[in-house]
Protein backbone atom coordinates (compact mmCIF):
# COMPACT_ATOMS: atom_id res chain seq x y z
CA UNK A 1 0.00 0.00 0.00
CA UNK A 2 1.57 3.50 -1.12
CA UNK A 3 -0.01 6.78 0.47
CA UNK A 4 -0.89 9.74 -1.41
CA UNK A 5 -2.98 11.52 1.12
CA UNK A 6 -2.07 13.12 4.21
CA UNK A 7 -4.68 13.66 7.04
CA UNK A 8 -3.77 15.60 9.80
CA UNK A 9 -5.99 15.69 12.82
CA UNK A 10 -4.52 17.92 15.81
CA UNK A 11 -5.13 19.86 19.01
CA UNK A 12 -5.37 23.15 18.89
CA UNK A 13 -1.65 24.60 19.84
CA UNK A 14 0.08 21.35 19.02
CA UNK A 15 1.60 22.86 15.58
CA UNK A 16 -0.38 20.43 14.33
CA UNK A 17 -0.28 23.03 10.93
CA UNK A 18 3.00 23.53 11.20
CA UNK A 19 3.68 20.06 10.53
CA UNK A 20 1.43 20.18 7.62
CA UNK A 21 2.76 23.04 6.24
CA UNK A 22 6.38 21.71 6.65
CA UNK A 23 5.27 17.85 5.27
CA UNK A 24 3.89 19.89 2.56
CA UNK A 25 7.14 21.86 1.53
CA UNK A 26 8.91 18.28 2.09
CA UNK A 27 7.07 16.24 0.10
CA UNK A 28 6.16 18.36 -2.79
CA UNK A 29 2.72 18.05 -2.42
CA UNK A 30 -0.51 20.35 -1.45
CA UNK A 31 -1.64 21.15 1.37
CA UNK A 32 -5.78 21.88 1.64
CA UNK A 33 -6.29 24.35 4.86
CA UNK A 34 -7.10 28.23 3.98
CA UNK A 35 -8.00 27.06 0.46
CA UNK A 36 -10.78 24.91 1.71
CA UNK A 37 -11.83 27.52 3.80
CA UNK A 38 -11.91 30.22 0.85
CA UNK A 39 -13.52 27.95 -1.76
CA UNK A 40 -16.58 26.97 0.70
CA UNK A 41 -16.85 30.63 1.56
CA UNK A 42 -17.15 30.88 -2.00
CA UNK A 43 -19.52 28.30 -2.78
CA UNK A 44 -21.57 29.11 0.21
CA UNK A 45 -21.21 32.75 -0.03
CA UNK A 46 -21.00 32.53 4.25
CA UNK A 47 -17.98 34.39 5.94
CA UNK A 48 -14.55 32.77 5.83
CA UNK A 49 -14.55 33.21 9.91
CA UNK A 50 -17.81 31.56 10.44
CA UNK A 51 -16.41 28.67 7.84
CA UNK A 52 -13.30 28.49 10.07
CA UNK A 53 -15.16 28.22 13.07
CA UNK A 54 -18.42 26.63 12.44
CA UNK A 55 -16.59 23.87 9.97
CA UNK A 56 -14.39 22.25 13.13
CA UNK A 57 -16.26 23.50 16.41
CA UNK A 58 -19.72 23.10 17.79
CA UNK A 59 -20.98 25.94 19.49
CA UNK A 60 -20.20 25.44 22.90
CA UNK A 61 -23.16 22.80 23.60
CA UNK A 62 -22.48 19.34 24.17
CA UNK A 63 -22.80 16.89 21.25
CA UNK A 64 -26.68 16.14 22.43
CA UNK A 65 -27.79 19.27 22.45
CA UNK A 66 -25.97 20.37 19.21
CA UNK A 67 -27.62 17.23 17.84
CA UNK A 68 -31.17 18.49 18.41
CA UNK A 69 -30.00 22.33 17.24
CA UNK A 70 -29.25 20.39 13.93
CA UNK A 71 -32.57 18.49 13.26
CA UNK A 72 -34.38 21.56 12.50
CA UNK A 73 -36.33 21.16 9.08
CA UNK A 74 -33.72 20.83 6.10
CA UNK A 75 -30.87 20.79 8.63
CA UNK A 76 -28.98 23.82 10.31
CA UNK A 77 -26.38 26.00 8.42
CA UNK A 78 -23.82 23.73 10.05
CA UNK A 79 -25.17 20.61 8.68
CA UNK A 80 -25.47 22.15 5.18
CA UNK A 81 -21.39 23.39 5.55
CA UNK A 82 -20.28 19.62 6.77
CA UNK A 83 -21.74 18.60 3.19
CA UNK A 84 -20.65 20.85 1.18
CA UNK A 85 -16.94 20.26 2.97
CA UNK A 86 -17.58 16.58 2.81
CA UNK A 87 -17.58 16.76 -0.57
CA UNK A 88 -14.80 19.29 -1.03
CA UNK A 89 -12.44 17.24 0.60
CA UNK A 90 -13.72 14.39 -1.11
CA UNK A 91 -13.36 15.93 -4.52
CA UNK A 92 -10.13 17.42 -3.80
CA UNK A 93 -8.58 13.82 -2.85
CA UNK A 94 -9.28 12.71 -5.92
CA UNK A 95 -7.13 15.15 -8.24
CA UNK A 96 -4.20 14.04 -6.72
CA UNK A 97 -1.20 13.82 -3.83
CA UNK A 98 -2.46 16.25 -0.78
CA UNK A 99 -2.25 16.86 2.73
CA UNK A 100 -5.59 17.71 4.83
CA UNK A 101 -5.39 19.61 8.01
CA UNK A 102 -8.81 19.07 10.65
CA UNK A 103 -12.21 19.18 9.67
CA UNK A 104 -12.41 15.38 9.65
CA UNK A 105 -11.01 14.30 6.68
CA UNK A 106 -9.86 11.53 8.54
CA UNK A 107 -13.11 10.31 8.73
CA UNK A 108 -14.33 11.60 5.44
CA UNK A 109 -11.39 9.99 3.75
CA UNK A 110 -11.72 6.58 5.98
CA UNK A 111 -12.23 4.03 3.30
CA UNK A 112 -9.53 4.96 1.31
CA UNK A 113 -6.06 2.51 1.91
CA UNK A 114 -4.04 5.68 0.54
CA UNK A 115 -4.56 7.56 3.29
CA UNK A 116 -2.04 7.95 6.17
CA UNK A 117 -4.04 9.54 9.38
CA UNK A 118 -1.81 11.40 11.89
CA UNK A 119 -2.94 13.05 14.98
CA UNK A 120 -0.66 15.62 16.82
CA UNK A 121 -1.05 15.86 20.16
CA UNK A 122 1.23 17.64 22.72
CA UNK A 123 1.03 19.02 26.57
CA UNK A 124 -0.76 21.90 27.94
CA UNK A 125 1.96 23.68 29.09
CA UNK A 126 3.63 23.17 25.61
CA UNK A 127 0.32 24.50 24.15
CA UNK A 128 -0.07 27.64 26.16
CA UNK A 129 3.66 28.23 25.43
CA UNK A 130 2.86 27.78 21.68
CA UNK A 131 -0.09 30.18 21.48
CA UNK A 132 1.02 32.78 23.05
CA UNK A 133 4.32 33.16 22.04
CA UNK A 134 4.02 31.78 17.93
CA UNK A 135 0.13 32.73 17.55
CA UNK A 136 0.08 35.81 19.61
CA UNK A 137 -2.72 35.01 21.42
CA UNK A 138 -3.36 36.80 24.92
CA UNK A 139 -1.63 35.08 27.92
CA UNK A 140 -4.58 35.67 29.97
CA UNK A 141 -6.03 32.02 31.13
CA UNK A 142 -4.76 29.98 27.83
CA UNK A 143 -5.41 26.98 29.40
CA UNK A 144 -9.11 27.45 29.89
CA UNK A 145 -9.64 28.42 26.24
CA UNK A 146 -7.54 25.44 25.15
CA UNK A 147 -10.13 23.09 27.29
CA UNK A 148 -13.12 24.96 25.52
CA UNK A 149 -11.10 24.21 21.26
CA UNK A 150 -10.68 20.58 22.84
CA UNK A 151 -13.90 20.29 23.96
CA UNK A 152 -15.57 22.17 21.17
CA UNK A 153 -13.90 20.27 17.98
CA UNK A 154 -13.99 16.75 20.35
CA UNK A 155 -17.77 17.79 20.26
CA UNK A 156 -18.36 19.02 16.36
CA UNK A 157 -16.14 15.37 15.48
CA UNK A 158 -18.46 13.37 17.34
CA UNK A 159 -21.50 15.02 16.74
CA UNK A 160 -20.62 14.33 12.46
CA UNK A 161 -18.79 11.14 12.95
CA UNK A 162 -20.51 9.76 15.70
CA UNK A 163 -16.70 8.73 16.65
CA UNK A 164 -14.37 9.93 18.99
CA UNK A 165 -11.37 12.36 18.31
CA UNK A 166 -8.04 11.81 19.81
CA UNK A 167 -8.79 8.25 20.14
CA UNK A 168 -5.39 6.74 19.38
CA UNK A 169 -7.17 3.46 17.31
CA UNK A 170 -8.42 6.28 14.84
CA UNK A 171 -5.10 7.13 13.62
CA UNK A 172 -2.16 5.55 12.00
CA UNK A 173 0.16 7.07 14.27
CA UNK A 174 -0.22 9.61 16.59
CA UNK A 175 2.90 12.15 17.82
CA UNK A 176 3.37 14.70 20.95
CA UNK A 177 4.87 17.57 19.29
CA UNK A 178 6.14 18.85 22.50
CA UNK A 179 8.11 15.85 23.55
CA UNK A 180 9.24 14.97 20.10
CA UNK A 181 9.50 18.34 18.41
CA UNK A 182 7.64 19.34 15.15
CA UNK A 183 11.13 18.82 12.87
CA UNK A 184 10.80 15.03 14.12
CA UNK A 185 7.32 14.52 13.74
CA UNK A 186 7.46 15.85 9.90
CA UNK A 187 10.66 13.41 9.65
CA UNK A 188 8.24 10.30 10.78
CA UNK A 189 5.45 11.26 8.63
CA UNK A 190 7.27 12.00 5.59
CA UNK A 191 9.29 8.88 6.20
CA UNK A 192 6.22 6.60 6.06
CA UNK A 193 4.86 8.31 3.46
CA UNK A 194 7.50 7.77 0.98
CA UNK A 195 7.61 3.92 2.10
CA UNK B 1 16.06 14.92 26.82
CA UNK B 2 17.32 11.54 26.24
CA UNK B 3 15.31 8.01 26.64
CA UNK B 4 16.44 5.44 28.90
CA UNK B 5 12.68 3.80 29.22
CA UNK B 6 10.22 2.77 27.02
CA UNK B 7 6.72 1.81 27.48
CA UNK B 8 4.77 -0.35 25.30
CA UNK B 9 1.42 -0.18 25.96
CA UNK B 10 -0.89 -1.92 23.64
CA UNK B 11 -4.19 -3.72 22.35
CA UNK B 12 -4.34 -7.25 22.81
CA UNK B 13 -3.17 -8.89 19.49
CA UNK B 14 -2.04 -5.82 18.22
CA UNK B 15 1.35 -7.07 18.18
CA UNK B 16 2.98 -5.08 20.94
CA UNK B 17 4.76 -7.97 23.08
CA UNK B 18 6.62 -8.42 19.22
CA UNK B 19 7.75 -5.11 19.05
CA UNK B 20 9.17 -4.74 22.88
CA UNK B 21 10.86 -7.99 22.06
CA UNK B 22 12.56 -6.89 18.81
CA UNK B 23 13.43 -3.36 20.39
CA UNK B 24 15.02 -5.20 23.26
CA UNK B 25 17.17 -7.10 20.61
CA UNK B 26 17.68 -4.24 19.03
CA UNK B 27 19.07 -1.88 21.50
CA UNK B 28 20.65 -4.16 23.24
CA UNK B 29 18.56 -3.25 26.53
CA UNK B 30 15.93 -5.84 29.23
CA UNK B 31 12.53 -6.23 28.38
CA UNK B 32 10.44 -6.43 31.23
CA UNK B 33 7.58 -8.71 30.68
CA UNK B 34 7.20 -12.23 31.93
CA UNK B 35 10.16 -11.32 34.55
CA UNK B 36 7.93 -9.40 36.16
CA UNK B 37 4.80 -12.16 36.43
CA UNK B 38 7.97 -14.50 38.11
CA UNK B 39 9.36 -11.84 40.40
CA UNK B 40 5.71 -10.72 41.75
CA UNK B 41 4.73 -14.39 42.23
CA UNK B 42 8.07 -15.22 44.28
CA UNK B 43 7.44 -12.08 46.58
CA UNK B 44 3.85 -12.74 47.02
CA UNK B 45 3.01 -16.31 47.10
CA UNK B 46 0.29 -15.66 44.23
CA UNK B 47 0.15 -17.97 40.81
CA UNK B 48 2.02 -16.73 37.51
CA UNK B 49 -1.10 -16.96 35.94
CA UNK B 50 -3.23 -14.96 38.68
CA UNK B 51 -0.57 -12.37 38.23
CA UNK B 52 -0.87 -12.65 34.36
CA UNK B 53 -4.38 -12.07 33.85
CA UNK B 54 -4.87 -9.16 37.69
CA UNK B 55 -2.14 -7.38 36.75
CA UNK B 56 -3.98 -5.75 33.89
CA UNK B 57 -7.70 -6.75 33.83
CA UNK B 58 -10.37 -6.22 35.90
CA UNK B 59 -12.62 -9.43 36.33
CA UNK B 60 -15.40 -7.82 34.23
CA UNK B 61 -17.38 -5.79 36.30
CA UNK B 62 -17.30 -2.10 34.97
CA UNK B 63 -14.77 0.55 37.09
CA UNK B 64 -17.25 1.70 39.17
CA UNK B 65 -18.13 -2.01 40.39
CA UNK B 66 -14.41 -2.80 40.38
CA UNK B 67 -13.95 -0.11 42.44
CA UNK B 68 -16.30 -0.17 45.01
CA UNK B 69 -15.11 -4.58 45.50
CA UNK B 70 -11.58 -3.54 46.25
CA UNK B 71 -12.81 -1.04 48.87
CA UNK B 72 -13.20 -3.55 51.58
CA UNK B 73 -11.05 -3.22 54.56
CA UNK B 74 -7.20 -3.41 53.77
CA UNK B 75 -7.82 -3.39 50.16
CA UNK B 76 -8.46 -6.15 47.68
CA UNK B 77 -5.84 -8.91 46.50
CA UNK B 78 -6.22 -7.05 43.75
CA UNK B 79 -5.14 -3.64 45.09
CA UNK B 80 -1.98 -5.66 46.75
CA UNK B 81 -1.21 -6.59 43.55
CA UNK B 82 -1.18 -3.42 42.20
CA UNK B 83 1.29 -1.97 44.84
CA UNK B 84 4.03 -5.11 44.93
CA UNK B 85 3.40 -4.19 40.97
CA UNK B 86 3.98 -0.35 40.99
CA UNK B 87 6.92 -0.96 43.25
CA UNK B 88 8.82 -3.61 41.08
CA UNK B 89 8.71 -1.25 38.07
CA UNK B 90 9.53 1.45 39.70
CA UNK B 91 12.45 -0.33 41.14
CA UNK B 92 13.76 -2.37 37.62
CA UNK B 93 13.49 1.52 36.07
CA UNK B 94 15.92 3.15 38.52
CA UNK B 95 18.70 -0.36 37.70
CA UNK B 96 18.94 1.23 33.97
CA UNK B 97 17.73 1.51 30.35
CA UNK B 98 14.54 -1.26 29.72
CA UNK B 99 11.39 -2.02 28.26
CA UNK B 100 7.83 -2.35 30.02
CA UNK B 101 5.11 -4.09 28.18
CA UNK B 102 1.81 -2.69 29.63
CA UNK B 103 0.99 -3.15 33.17
CA UNK B 104 0.37 0.55 33.54
CA UNK B 105 4.06 1.35 33.20
CA UNK B 106 3.81 4.41 31.83
CA UNK B 107 1.25 6.10 34.40
CA UNK B 108 3.46 4.53 36.93
CA UNK B 109 6.68 6.13 35.74
CA UNK B 110 5.12 9.48 34.15
CA UNK B 111 6.94 11.73 35.77
CA UNK B 112 10.24 10.88 34.25
CA UNK B 113 11.46 13.05 31.53
CA UNK B 114 13.77 9.91 30.40
CA UNK B 115 10.45 7.50 29.54
CA UNK B 116 9.13 6.66 25.75
CA UNK B 117 5.63 6.54 25.99
CA UNK B 118 4.23 4.13 23.05
CA UNK B 119 0.91 3.08 22.50
CA UNK B 120 0.47 -0.12 19.24
CA UNK B 121 -2.74 -0.91 18.10
CA UNK B 122 -4.21 -2.63 15.16
CA UNK B 123 -7.27 -2.90 13.46
CA UNK B 124 -10.18 -5.04 14.72
CA UNK B 125 -9.02 -7.96 11.88
CA UNK B 126 -5.49 -7.65 12.04
CA UNK B 127 -5.62 -8.40 15.34
CA UNK B 128 -7.91 -11.28 14.70
CA UNK B 129 -5.59 -12.26 12.14
CA UNK B 130 -2.45 -12.31 14.68
CA UNK B 131 -4.55 -14.53 17.70
CA UNK B 132 -5.53 -17.01 15.38
CA UNK B 133 -2.60 -17.63 13.67
CA UNK B 134 0.25 -16.24 15.79
CA UNK B 135 -1.20 -17.03 19.35
CA UNK B 136 -3.44 -20.33 17.97
CA UNK B 137 -6.25 -18.62 20.16
CA UNK B 138 -9.40 -19.92 19.39
CA UNK B 139 -11.00 -18.84 15.78
CA UNK B 140 -14.38 -18.86 17.39
CA UNK B 141 -15.99 -15.79 18.22
CA UNK B 142 -12.22 -13.65 18.36
CA UNK B 143 -13.76 -10.03 18.24
CA UNK B 144 -16.08 -10.94 21.05
CA UNK B 145 -12.76 -12.21 23.19
CA UNK B 146 -11.36 -9.18 22.16
CA UNK B 147 -13.68 -6.90 22.69
CA UNK B 148 -13.83 -8.03 26.18
CA UNK B 149 -10.32 -8.24 26.63
CA UNK B 150 -9.64 -4.43 25.69
CA UNK B 151 -12.92 -3.18 27.74
CA UNK B 152 -11.21 -5.32 31.08
CA UNK B 153 -7.96 -3.64 30.26
CA UNK B 154 -9.36 -0.18 30.24
CA UNK B 155 -11.07 -0.56 33.52
CA UNK B 156 -8.18 -1.56 34.75
CA UNK B 157 -6.28 1.21 33.84
CA UNK B 158 -9.13 3.67 34.46
CA UNK B 159 -9.57 2.14 37.92
CA UNK B 160 -5.63 2.40 39.23
CA UNK B 161 -4.31 5.20 37.50
CA UNK B 162 -8.08 7.37 37.35
CA UNK B 163 -7.05 7.91 33.52
CA UNK B 164 -8.34 6.54 30.12
CA UNK B 165 -5.89 4.03 28.13
CA UNK B 166 -5.46 4.28 24.27
CA UNK B 167 -5.99 8.18 24.51
CA UNK B 168 -3.51 8.97 22.09
CA UNK B 169 -2.69 12.72 24.23
CA UNK B 170 -1.34 10.45 27.04
CA UNK B 171 1.50 8.93 24.84
CA UNK B 172 4.46 10.24 23.15
CA UNK B 173 3.96 7.95 20.54
CA UNK B 174 0.45 5.68 19.06
CA UNK B 175 0.70 3.26 15.88
CA UNK B 176 -1.18 1.19 13.86
CA UNK B 177 1.19 -1.89 14.22
CA UNK B 178 -1.83 -3.81 11.61
CA UNK B 179 -1.10 -0.42 8.79
CA UNK B 180 2.64 0.22 9.25
CA UNK B 181 4.27 -3.50 9.97
CA UNK B 182 5.58 -4.54 13.05
CA UNK B 183 9.32 -3.83 11.30
CA UNK B 184 8.29 -0.13 10.60
CA UNK B 185 7.24 0.03 14.45
CA UNK B 186 10.46 -1.05 16.04
CA UNK B 187 12.51 1.35 13.54
CA UNK B 188 10.43 4.43 13.94
CA UNK B 189 10.73 3.66 17.99
CA UNK B 190 14.15 2.41 18.09
CA UNK B 191 15.15 6.02 15.91
CA UNK B 192 13.58 7.96 19.09
CA UNK B 193 14.95 6.16 21.50
CA UNK B 194 18.53 6.87 19.89
CA UNK B 195 17.78 10.49 19.28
Amino acid sequence: MSNKIITISREFGSGGRTVAKELSKKLGIPCFDQEIIEQLSEKSGLAKEFIKERGEYTTGGNWFTNALSSNNYGGSIQDKLWLLQRNLILELAEKGPCIFVGRCADYILKDRDDCLKVFIHADMEKRIERIVTHYGESSVAPEKRLRDKDKRRKAYYQLYTDSEWGVAQHYDISLNSGKLGIEKCVEIIADLYNE
